[in-house]
């Protein structure tokens, strides 16, 4: 699925039947899962992103419907950018892909945790991982 | 510290002048800390919370600069409820505490990675994570 998005959410159905480059099988969200979510006020889930195999955590990033729907149906991690307001595949430029191994909602429906296979650094940055600020505590333990 | 709070951010130094009970140490988070927050519009980050030693990813929470002070400070995580609007120490009324081991802070400053030795469940469901819902990939992989 290619193309420009208006924004988040309600807008995609219509879009996608009117440049009709259609994704075979179901067209959006299960609404069985979409029941399920419990999103921000401007529509988001937080996703937090897991590394298979070494369950390093890899990054946060934010998922709508649409991007939940285009994740399970694509393989591929597809986040919703907020400073950018568009859909973001995530290695689409860096060739940085995630192939999603698994997808699970939480108890109360507000945070996802996508397993994927990591294509070299998750990090803009070029670090493996996106927690590389340790912060000092200042408790001993 | 003890007490109820009106609301996140601003209002917790005077209060807990006016209140007179004063942790030891310094009053408020670091503000080299502070600087590198990236905060939602409700003064919020998103605390990923991670059990020392399995890894295994426990649960999602928020927190505010005050959250994030305590959890430093006391070493015991403690989040803003965002349903109930006030502070929770995770565990004071289930036991289930959660003992920190590490906090990282990612790249943009908008998630924290909290690593914790985790006291019986972390959800109150009574499960050892809250994402015990798995979502079905429809892509062969």
């Amino acid at each position: 699925v290619t193309g420009s998005w208006a924004g988040p959410g309600l807008l995609s159905a219509a879009r996608r039947v009117e440049d009709n480059r259609c994704v075979p099988g179901s067209e959006s969200l299960d609404p069985a899962i979409a029941a399920r979510l419990k999103r921000t006020a401007d529509g988001l889930v937080a996703a937090i992103v897991r590394e298979h195999g070494s369950g390093d955590v890899l990054m946060l990033a934010w998922m709508d419907d649409e991007a939940l729907h285009r994740t399970l149906t694509t393989g591929r991690a597809t986040y919703w950018s907020r400073s950018r307001g568009e859909y973001w595949v995530k290695g689409a430029t860096s060739g940085h892909y995630q192939y999603v191994k698994k997808v699970a909602l939480d108890c109360d429906g507000d945070a996802l945790l996508i397993t994927v296979e990591q294509v070299g650094a998750a990090c803009h940055t070029g670090e493996h991982t996106c927690f590389h600020t340790e912060l000092e505590l200042e408790v001993a333990r």
